[in-house]
């Protein structure tokens, strides 16, 4: 698969977008506002535990302080969402991510609410979200933008461009349909009330899938030449008899039809860390503008 | 044309939604909490006169208050976002609606997001917009709200209808889209850059137009059968010389073909103002469970 240029691959993507963060949080520490990102646990951290220590490398590498905080699992809704209240308010604190699952008792949605909007690096705000519908797009949940910078690899127009997304989740699916819009995109969502997924899959010049259903799409689903951006992330036994990651795309028999397909891992994942921390650096920077617009003033130290 | 089921008329549909509105006002006043809406108008009243008239109207038949802040031509985006912020902080002011145009040194955007999401009636907020995303579908921009409740009159089941939406604005075709996704349709929503809105529209088992351009939408662009609902409002001369009022479908060819149609004016429109009260009452109700849920108490008045 290496050398298959069909295959729209997250590594080199997430690089890029990295070294953009690494010059972004060296100039603004250097202007006297360094990047912090504070990861919330809520109970069993080792759930989540390779994920927080992937982006905490992620962010190290990119020059983004991390900083874990740690509840436990009987916290109550309000401590947590007054501990929240105390992030918004710490100036340090330039971004704030909650790590899922919560357990059963913390309402996850409420919980992301309380993250100010000027924090919310994982775009997950209804303000945010808003944001997005308005045509603000630097700042967008972040499998769903990354999953639209893959496609903007291939160097299709998007003005213009079928777009048919698989999934209608609100983090996921949704959002790809308003950022693609805003793009020029025609698109069309589907979900699993659609009469005929596969009618409308096979009009896509650009395939989205995003529902949890391993190997759903089939060759005969996907239009000659399509790209095909699988969201999917699926665990199920290979024929070894061990457990294997595979996506919502058949990959093996559609990458003999579509002239794009994403490689399930190391597709649509790997660049969503990235976002992350790119989506730090946004938030960070309208921190900084909403201080300029409010007090009028240059920000930078005095010092320089 | 008084006798022809296949339109959609928007008056019984509005009176409806306004007696239901009245009931609702009546019993939060009676719990010691009237509803207030209050309208701000900068500069040229006359431009708007009409509308803030109607509102007003309809207002104080459902028994909410209604009353007129006008502000000079000059006032500052600062002097008018420090003014909504005294209403927000205001517990008599209920609801808040900007009526446009404004003139064009107020920036209406962050006019609309300085209005609190708790009193943003018109559902214009970014995180009233992004709440609909989260399916919390109860206040949506009025007008989008409105061509929903037309469709749901036909009573057609919204799960796995195809639905086609030509025009994408903010406040129009993206929440008609968000709003039916949520209700299981498979929703596209077409644009200027849309490749063929005939080839989209002629699928749609329910078509909805917001494109400002009159008569766009001919026979052959319908499905047979279709519900359509138009919600263009664009001023021509007509034949006898004289001004009116036509929309983005021709009416005449399409209705030999669609099951249902809007006319214009008497579809959408009148439904506008009552879906204003609703979502007045909504946003007093959100406000009411908010003071629930902050202090568990009962909020009715000690003396009942």
């Amino acid at each position: 698969m290496s050398d298959d240029t069909r295959y729209l691959k997250g590594g080199p993507v997430a690089q890029r977008i990295m070294a953009e963060v690494k010059a972004d949080a060296a100039a603004a520490t250097a202007e006297g506002f360094p990047p912090k990102l504070v990861s919330i646990t809520v109970g069993d951290v080792a759930a989540v535990g390779v994920y927080v220590r992937n982006q905490k490398a992620k962010a190290e590498l990119t020059g983004i302080g991390f900083e874990e905080r740690r509840f436990e699992a009987d916290i109550t809704a309000s401590e947590l969402e007054a501990a929240i209240h105390g992030m918004n308010a710490d100036p340090r604190v330039t971004g704030i991510i909650v790590q899922r699952p919560v357990p059963a008792h913390i309402p996850i949605k409420a919980i992301q609410a309380a993250i100010h909007p000027l924090k919310d690096v994982e775009g997950m705000h209804p303000a945010s979200i808003g944001n997005i519908v308005y045509n603000q797009l630097d700042l967008a949940p972040c499998t769903a933008a990354a999953s639209v910078e893959l496609l903007k690899e291939t160097g299709l127009d998007l003005k213009g461009l079928e777009v048919v997304v698989v999934g209608h989740s609100e983090i996921v699916g949704k959002p790809i349909a308003f950022l693609l819009m805003s793009e020029g995109a025609t698109v069309t969502v589907c979900h699993h009330m659609t009469r005929s997924v596969a009618a409308h899959a096979r009009r896509a010049d650009a395939l989205f899938v995003a529902v949890g259903k391993p190997r759903m799409i089939k060759a005969d689903m996907v239009k000659p030449g399509a790209a095909v951006i699988d969201i999917g992330i699926n665990s199920e036994v290979g024929p070894d008899g061990k457990n294997r990651i595979v996506g919502d795309v058949d990959t093996e028999s559609v990458k003999d039809v579509a002239s794009w397909i994403t490689p399930v891992p190391g597709g649509v994942g790997p660049i969503t860390v990235a976002i992350l921390l790119r989506n730090t650096m946004v938030a960070l920077n309208r921190q900084r503008a909403l201080y300029r617009t409010t007090f009028g003033a240059n920000d930078k130290l005095a010092a320089e």
